[in-house]
């Protein structure tokens, strides 16, 4: 195999949140990757993600189903890029499952909110240092995603993501 | 690893072209993946790939440089997105090398011309079954590649790889 990409962020375009967590990798790869799991944590309340489906391959789906405290419901699909356990998720809006280029009006400019999310999970002590990566089409879209609170967003998220594997690992 | 994705072809999307040919898929993966190579058949003669960069592995990039007998070039850039060696290769330019999803003006409904290609390889006996797939974001997009002659394109640059494999052999 040839040496893994690394993502270096273009500051311009990419968002980048990173964290130390109190929980080690290989629970925070499940929390990713096991839909039951995705359902409970992947959206700050009080909004919900009320449906989940997970091709876990490159090539395979990434579905969610946010929805809002009014009852609206937002479904998303991705198509996975790369899946190593335990150390990185790659997906991207821009294809959808099995590769197929989005149809999705967002490819137009001005409308875009196309971008790939990598995930990178390293052991640190007995947690983890984990880094999200959302790398945009262009700088409009990644001005917007940080205006809809990106950084907050990813955070609130992060932290259902612990108090979910620490409440689990209690049972 | 879980089981590799298996793409179905959608007759109104997309278009398949495979071949049996009789050099075996080792060489056939070394014309596809060794810049060198790739400029010698990628392009049907008058035609000519007047370079090409090749980072081979899922991110990558895959740059190429046509010349129209003219002498106008075009460049195109693709993002690998499998990379199984001697038995599968794919990207798309739909992404930028890094996965960024593309910028270019094609990704607006009208003007698409956005793919991705899977190009896959068995043994066949001595040789391979050559399949090569392009997965267009619209019926528009494969109707466009069609038409433009997609079956004879790759057929001709095929023969040009068989025929480059089978002289390099004879070195």
């Amino acid at each position: 195999m040839t040496r893994p990409l690394i993502h270096v962020p273009n500051p311009a375009f990419d968002l980048v949140f990173d964290r130390i967590v109190d929980v080690p990798k290989e629970l925070v790869w499940k929390a990713w990757t096991i839909p039951e799991q995705v359902k409970q944590w992947f959206t700050p309340a009080p909004w919900k993600t009320v449906d989940c489906e997970i091709d876990l391959r490159p090539g395979g789906a990434f579905r969610t189903t946010m929805e809002s405290p009014e009852g609206k419901q937002f479904p998303n699909v991705g198509c996975y890029l790369e899946v190593v356990e335990n150390e990185k998720l790659a997906w991207t809006n821009a294809l959808e499952p099995g590769y197929r280029p989005t149809t999705s009006l967002a490819a137009c400019p001005g409308e875009e909110f196309l971008f790939t999310a990598v995930i990178s999970l390293e052991a640190h002590g007995s947690g983890t240092k984990y880094t999200a990566m959302a790398i945009h089409q262009t700088q409009a879209g990644r001005a917007r995603h940080e205006a809809m609170g990106f950084r907050d967003g990813w955070g609130a998220a992060l932290d259902q993501l612990v108090a979910m594997v620490k409440a689990r690992r209690q049972l």
